[in-house]
């Protein structure tokens, strides 16, 4: 059996260009004892693999050079040297950017079939929607009336988390980059307030605006996933006692010199404002949980499954760079 | 009777001068039905009270001209005409600045004579004593083992704050500006690290090396008075799960057009921290516990009480100015 695989071959300066990366065809072995072989059906890409393809020190060790690049897979076992699984189960992997390969039945983790698309699993019933769940139920503490304001909400985790807060019974103000993202908010999820951030010179007053709509006073829940200018609008127009979950801060990544920082910190004081940063992996409690809500929005047709794909290997560096230009609606996958 | 207060007689614009005031003689009337004749003892100055000075819009009402300013203070009652209230009875009121008054029994709270010193009321075991308490304790979650910062360490508020972490055996680093302060916190309140910010060209590094002589890691928790470049300090040495009460952020409050803003935020992000603004008066179902801890820790000798007094109402604004000058150890009262 054969795979392509994409390997990193330099480690990109700035932008990754297409020079930096490889597609190689490479042998993919009979599993020797303890192993399974794996067809990957679907992988996810992240802007974290940006980091990754440095060699800057992080949470994460770099990708390694000359070797095939690692992300989330969903994939289904093809022949297996390990009684634990069998060929057919669908597993869950790291070993994404291939398109099958043998490993240690220690790198899997089987998901059940049926009652979900194998591409949940990589989407609202995996990390992403764990990030979603966890940062909005239990790190920002959603409850009875809260009106819920939403950063970067037609992406990945922003667009989960407007949707469990809408089947939640709640209000839910979202911002986004364009006016596709903004209709995208607006006509397929439904959500309560749009904002499209490239069309307001003041986010604060667009929040303001969008919070008085809905007849509120202000915001009760933000999901922070880009800081900055949207973290300083939040603080302006957050209600006393609300919750801050701070997932990311995309509009600081690459900023070394002169970040954009709210000018209005004195509000965390002022409101008695609670903001708490977090991580999904210190939550996977949750994981029943989650699995258990999604299948049955899943299965009650309530969810809008909302992925930006691509088709087939020789794509998936497209679907990374995608990520960059802002245009992907949900998460980004690469149908393998 | 008659008695000498402080009325404001004009708005003050910028630093408040002697003009703006006025020492008044007045009657003190006997007590009628329901009223209370109080001599007070300690009156107490704080800085937001130069807020109630003008009249912006705050939660608090302005001060009203050509009346005696209000403010915390501790009294006798002298004579008087409701049944809940005895000649010397200690009582806790806000008509502060001015040396005896007659109010409405509704305007008294009683405090036990014995047990503490009369001024204590007025400190740590009044709102100064809370704010700290229920800062370090319930909003920063102390708990064992937490390495434990706090800024303004010389004030009211911090020099309480770090006297209960250590009490309670954290590891206990304070800041403060200038040597007199420096001294204060490393000599009277044998704080385990020191950091005089007027001498520290960075202080990240500042902090960091007093985190690294400890044998520590970073901070746990940071209690915050100050905003600013504290703040970003603290978040760039915090250990991963810290948690930050903001109390105050006085280096902002009087900037109106470039705070200074940490620079490092995503920092909330990176090591999920918890940033918590919080009100002592959210607070008030802990005084019981206060009151019980500071008394046992006064009765065994083990608190030092630290005020800056000033004798007598004609040095009441005096006692005022002193809290801009930045040279005030602890609380700043004023003995009647």
């Amino acid at each position: 059996m054969q795979s392509r695989e994409i390997h990193l071959k330099r480690r990109p300066v700035g932008e990754p260009v297409a020079e930096d990366f490889a597609e190689m065809l490479v042998d993919v072995p009979e599993p020797g004892p303890g192993e399974v072989r794996v067809r990957n059906k679907w992988m996810a890409v992240d802007p974290a693999m940006r980091g990754r393809m440095s060699d800057a020190k992080s949470y994460v060790p770099p990708f390694r050079l000359d070797a095939a690049m690692e992300g989330p897979a969903i994939g289904e076992v093809e022949s297996s040297n390990d009684p634990d699984f069998a060929p057919g189960d669908l597993v869950f992997s790291r070993l994404g950017w291939r398109e099958a390969f043998t490993a240690p039945a220690s790198a899997l983790r089987k998901r059940p079939r049926g009652d979900l698309p194998s591409e949940a699993w990589l989407g609202y019933a995996g990390s992403t929607g764990l990030t979603a769940y966890a940062g909005l139920l239990r790190i920002g503490g959603l409850k009875p009336g809260d009106v819920v304001f939403v950063s970067a909400a037609a992406g990945g985790v922003g667009s989960l988390v407007a949707q469990i807060a809408r089947l939640k019974g709640h209000k839910v103000i979202g911002s986004a980059g364009g006016a596709r993202k903004a209709a995208f908010l607006r006509d397929t999820l439904g959500l309560d307030g749009v904002i499209d951030y490239r069309e307001e010179p003041s986010l604060t007053k667009a929040l303001a605006r969008e919070v008085k709509a809905l007849g509120a006073d202000g915001i009760d829940l933000y999901f922070d996933n880009v800081g900055g200018d949207h973290l300083q609008a939040a603080l302006a127009v957050a209600n006393p006692h609300a919750r801050f979950a701070i997932c990311g801060m995309i509009s600081q990544y690459n900023v070394t010199d002169k970040p954009t920082v709210p000018r209005n910190l004195t509000q965390i004081m002022v409101k008695k404002l609670t903001l708490k940063g977090f991580i999904m992996s210190d939550h996977l409690d949750l994981e029943p949980h989650l699995v258990a809500d999604m299948t049955a929005w899943h299965k009650a047709g309530l969810l809008k499954e909302v992925n930006s794909v691509q088709e087939g290997i020789g794509h998936a560096l497209d679907a990374f760079h995608g990520l960059f230009k802002g245009e992907n609606l949900g998460r980004s996958l690469v149908r393998l």
